[in-house]
Order: structure tokens, then C-alpha cells, then sequence
């Protein structure tokens, strides 16, 4: 069977090799990218489940309109708002998780060998979708404070890129928080070089002391023609369930109407019923409670693998302690002689039973063979203790 | 903004134009291709939800497998067993409702340019989702019995398709069943020219009378060399809500790997709540039930259809009354010197209050224009009798 070109732009083997590495008993995983389902608000689930099934059995059991559960549409109006987000209803639509957004991007604005900037690193389900549509990725720079906007603006010279992704806030896997100074500066290059820009905002909302700068998004109403350049996604994955799969795009009319007309024969419309839970739950107004929950638990497991990296590998690895979101980004500095190819550090790990994920599937090209991602997001802190321990004994 | 070229390859103006219809209050509408909400077993889906949030939260709201949630994929191997088909649980995928394998066929498959051949007419979300893919569309001729094989083969000789796409039981248009002796013709053909046939079946569980001819799914069995040229979409929208966006895939090891990998950037998985419902539903062994409810509903609202167009539109119009499914594929004669193109016919009707959906969209090319599809499934019988004596007006 002759299989369509594209599937050749995509190298999965990486990522099949990292999913093999979860599989041996008694290991203690930092591999994964789930959120606790410890921490899932069930009992708002249950409750808002039971309210749409009783209430409205009918419609969310029927077909639906590709845009979206309208009460879900307004519901996030008004939780966007609450970010500082204006945005109508019609001004969103709702996607079958945050991936599918990604995904609908990638159709609606990819042609085979187009440009397209990402982060060194990101998002490797990015970086795949993206070149299923035959993206050609370039990368920008990234450090603690996000993407390097002097370099950024280089390369959108250089490139002329079809567009611009980015997480700016709580970065996966780098961690890395955009400055308030640098979004501004990013949002400057979007209206300058009208280029655009898609905001990936899943983790967000979990920061665990000061609230972030606001979203692209929201910084856009201070720069002038900007907003027609940006692409907001967000999703429901990381701060109530991902198994709803949930997410929604919030974009400038043409790009949401192709959007649309593209979801129209990728999957008809997202699942009425979850689209109604979510939107339910929201009203039930629990969601700020289980956030706060959800931050408390993860600032407390990222402290622990702070301060337990720092006891057990000391200078053998640099890091920068993130301020929200699930990952750690960490290097290996080599200093005493000590591992400097993650590849390997890997392995040894998955012997002494603790996992992770070298960085290289995350460059979407020249990668840094030195680096590593930690999620923090689904050990307790004993396990936490015990596994960076284990990582010690590895290197 | 510049978007990518294969949005030019879609018409959306003709299904946009087709939703306007439904909009006039007092209509009755033939025009949908819903199932009726009041056929749905409320009760049921409630018991599966309910139980599913009860016993198993954590892993339903999680993230979950691109392949699909394995007691769904055990619970589809044991449904199509009914059906005669062999199919271990791991030679199924589950997707977000049978469009998304439809795209997922699409983006594995379909080179721009490929040669896809489609029945005259076809179900107008794969005319589009196939060309956004690049597909290069060639009709099938159809008749009450099906695709004509004889026409078929030669224009696999002639155009060595990529693939070939049909909905053999109750198609969308036609209504057309498949005979028994095409379905095995259509498979040798498989083999012979080694080209992969899709056969969607949405449908086939909505039989009036005698239980259809096998899947082509299930006689591959019978027929050397062609399981493997097959990919077969099922889904429950139709028997038990489409609101779950809940289908399946069956096909060869390499087709569904590729598709798995698709998907995996497209939605990263469907949702494990609307999955779990769906399992847990079959499991409690309430389907058969609840079919043969809509299998008597439909009939009869078929039996009235097809007795208040022969009364009230004589022979102004031809057809042949479906065995299943929801739709009547009519054409006008013109006897009488009566209207003879059906989207002329659709305007006079929507001024009567009745509203239906001309032929001219589901034909990926070479539209004939005399030809109307109605749907029966969500008007009752007083609606149907109603609506048919609007549209002999009409005409």
C-alpha cells in the first residue's frame, strides 16, 4: 500500500521510544506530560454530568454546530474575561482539545514548504503536526524568560514564516515564562511584520506565586494591530480533565471561518456532551477551587524537585526552577567528569527505575543533546524524593 | 492573510446555502441528516455515565491511548462478530465520530493530485474532507442496487485511484443497498488491482425488513487477497447518539498504524468519557433494543413517505423506496411538463414551508440536476403526510 507523502516529514520513533520507557514495574515516571488525576474535581464532573443529562438530553446527545456548544462559547467568554480577554462568543470555537487547534492551524495556513518559527524547544505534538501539513521548521532561542526576541525578529526577516508559534507562559518542555517585556516586543513583530502569531496557553493557569503577565491575547488591545495576528488556544486538559478533550481557538473572523469550514470534515464538531459538561462546570463556578487546589499541590512538588536536584546532582546539572506549569528543563553540565548525553543519562535512569525524557525529540532541529524535561505534575513528594534520588545514583 | 492553497479545492457556498433552508419558523424539514432525539435511550446512556463516573473517574478524565479505550475496542470486536466480522480488538481504532477516519483515510492516503473514485452521488463531507487532502474526484454511476461494478472497474483501469470510497448499505444519498453479487464483485476487484475501497456504514443497522447482504468487511473472508485492501468506518451516531462522537476504524497493521499516528496530531486521542459511555452501554446490552426500535420507526415513516409521494407527486417524480437508512434519493421526470430542476423545485418548497436538500452538492462532479435527497428519520407520520401535500403543491 503507497502511503501518502507527508507521513514522511514525521519521525515518530522518538517518541514511540520515550512511551516504551513507562512500562517497567516499580519505576517512578517524571516521563509523562498528565496532570494528577488525584486532583480532578470529580465530584464537579459528576454533578454537572448528571445536569446536562437530566436537563437537556436530547441536544447534547445530538449532532452539533462545528463552532461549538454555544453555552460553552459564552461560558469561556466570560473566563477569558476573567484573564483579561475580550472576547464575544462567536469569537471562539471550541476544538477537540487544544491539539485539535493546533491541528486546524495547520490546515488552514500550512502549505508544503512554508516557513513556520517554533521554540527550541517545544511542543513535539507541534512540531509533528506542523510538518504533517510539510511545514519547514525553524527555530528560535529560548532562555528563562521565554523566546529571544532580537533573535526572533532575525528570523521572521530572514524566513518570512507562514507563522509563529509560541507558549509563552509556563513553556513545554522548557518551563520558561515570556517577560511582560518580551510579549509586548513579540506582539510589536506580529503587527510590524504581519506575520502570525499562535498563542498555546495550556498551562496558564497553573502558577504557583505570582500571577503571570497577561496573554498575548490580552496585552494585544496595547498594540495596534496586533490582534488580527494573533491565534489563542486553550484547553480544559490541565485544569479540569483531559479525557474531555476540550480546548478552544480564539482568532480573527477569516482564520476562524476556514477553521471552522476545516473542522467541518476533520471531525463534524467536538462532543456535545463534553462541551455541555465543561460548560456546566463552569457555571457551576468551581473551577477557581480547583485550581487553587491544583496550584498549591504542584508549587509544593516542584519545590521538592528543586531543592532534591540541587542535594542530589548538584553542579551536574543546571536548571532554572520554574514558576508554574508541569516541567522541569534541565541540563547536564558534565561538571566532575560526570554524563553530558541525556540519551545515555536516560538509560542509565530507566536501570536504576526512574524516567524521564531526554530533550532531543523536542528540538525540531539541532538539538542539544544535553538536556532533559522532569514533570513533577503526578509523583507525591516521596516519590519525588525517592526518584530524584535514583536519578542521582544514575549519574 | 494568506492561507493555505488547499482551501481552494473546497465549495463550501452549496452546504452553506443548504443550512439557511432550516431556518424559517413553521417548517417541516426533510432536509437534515439527524437522527430523531427522541429515539435515543436517554436512560441507557445515563446508566453507562453514571457508572463509568463511579467506577472508574481518574482514568476517564485522563488522557488516554491514540488507539482508543480498550474496553471500547473489546466491545466493537464483540458487536462486529454479530455482524459476521472478524476483527480482534487491536485491529480497531476508535476516532472522533466516522468523519475523523474519514479525514484520517485522507491524510494517511491522499496525495494532491491522487485519483480518488467516489459513487454518483456521495455523501458531501467526504467530497470535501478528501479534496482539502488534494483528492482528484471520479464518479461512480449508482442505481438502486448499488455501485455498478462493470462501470467501476473501468474507471479503476482508467484512473488507478488511490483509493476507491463507498457506502454500500443505505447510502447517503441514494439509499441504494449494495446487491450481495456487487459486494463480492467490488472485492475481487480490490484484490485484483490492488487498490484499498473504504466501505463506510453508518447506516447498515437501520434495516426495515430482511437483514442486509454481509459487509464487504465481512465477506472479505470469502474472497482471497482483499481484507487487506479494505478500511472499513463504523459509528454510533446513527443507533445510538452522535453527540458522543464516538467511531471506529477496522483495516490492515500498516493502514492503521499510519492513521494512529495521524491522529495522534490531529486530536491526540477521542474522548475517554464519551468512549467509556459507549463501552459501558454496550455492555449493558441495550442496543439491540433500542435499534429495534428505530428499525420500526423508520419504517413506517419510510412506508408513509414513500405512499404520500406516489399520491401527492404521481410521476413528477421517480424513485425507489429505501430498505434502510434515513433518506429518499428522488429525481423529477418532468412529466406533465411539471419543474425539472430540484434546486428551482427546493426555492418554491421553502416558500411552502417544507424543506429538503437539491442534488447537486453530493456529486463530486457532473451534477444531475434533477435529482432531491428527504430525509424521513425526525419527522413523525402527520409530518411527513403534511410536508409531502407542501411539496405537491410546491411542484
Amino acid at each position: 500500500m503507497q502511503f501518502a507523502d507527508r507521513l514522511k516529514n514525521v519521525e515518530t520513533s522518538a517518541i514511540r521510544e520515550l512511551f516504551k520507557l513507562l512500562g517497567k514495574p516499580g519505576i517512578i515516571s517524571f516521563a509523562g506530560g498528565f496532570p494528577d488525576p488525584a486532583l480532578f474535581d470529580v465530584d464537579g464532573i459528576r454533578q454537572a454530568t448528571d445536569a446536562v443529562l437530566s436537563n437537556n438530553p436530547g441536544a447534547v446527545l445530538q449532532y452539533g454546530a462545528t463552532e461549538g456548544w454555544n453555552p460553552l462559547r459564552e461560558g469561556l467568554s466570560a473566563h477569558m474575561a476573567k484573564k483579561g480577554i475580550a472576547a464575544r462568543p462567536d469569537e471562539i470555537i471550541t476544538t477537540t482539545g487544544s491539539q485539535q487547534a493546533l491541528d486546524l492551524i495547520g490546515k488552514t495556513m500550512i502549505n508544503p514548504g512554508d516557513k513556520v518559527i517554533v521554540e527550541a524547544p517545544t511542543f513535539l505534538a507541534t512540531i509533528q503536526c506542523f510538518r504533517l501539513y510539510g511545514a519547514d521548521l525553524v527555530t528560535a532561542p529560548v532562555d528563562a524568560d521565554g523566546v529571544q526576541v532580537d533573535a526572533l525578529e532575525k528570523l521572521i526577516v530572514e524566513h518570512k514564516p507562514k507563522l509563529v508559534y509560541l507558549i509563552p507562559t509556563f513553556g513545554n518542555p522548557s518551563g520558561a515564562m515570556l517577560s511582560l517585556e518580551r510579549r509586548k516586543r513579540v506582539l510589536e513583530l506580529a503587527a510590524k511584520y504581519q506575520v502570525l502569531v499562535v498563542e498555546d496557553d495550556p498551562y496558564g493557569e497553573l502558577f504557583f506565586g505570582a500571577t503571570p503577565p497577561p496573554t498575548l491575547l490580552a496585552l494585544s488591545a496595547e498594540v495596534p494591530g496586533s490582534r488580527e495576528w494573533l491565534a489563542y488556544c486553550g484547553s480544559f486538559s490541565k485544569v479540569l480533565s483531559p479525557g474531555l478533550r476540550v480546548g478552544w481557538m480564539i482568532a480573527q473572523p477569516a482564520l476562524l471561518a476556514n477553521a471552522v469550514m476545516c473542522k467541518q470534515f476533520s471531525d463534524a464538531h467536538t462532543s456535545n456532551l463534553t462541551q455541555a459538561i465543561a460548560a456546566q462546570y463552569l457555571a457551576l463556578g468551581r473551577l477557581d477551587g480547583a485550581l487553587a487546589q491544583v496550584r498549591v499541590t504542584y508549587a509544593e512538588r516542584a519545590q521538592m524537585m528543586a531543592d532534591c536536584l540541587r542535594k542530589e546532582l548538584g553542579d551536574a546539572v543546571s536548571f532554572s526552577a520554574p514558576q508554574g506549569g508541569m516541567f522541569f528543563w534541565a541540563s547536564l553540565t558534565g561538571a566532575g567528569g560526570k554524563e553530558k548525553d541525556a540519551a545515555e543519562f536516560a538509560k542509565r535512569a530507566i536501570d536504576k527505575l526512574v524516567a524521564f525524557v531526554p530533550g532531543n525529540p523536542f528540538f525540531a532541529n539541532h538539538a542539544d543533546r544535553s538536556t532533559f524535561r522532569l514533570s513533577f505534575a503526578t509523583a507525591d513528594l516521596a516519590k519525588i524524593q525517592e526518584g530524584v534520588a535514583r536519578l542521582g545514583q544514575a549519574l
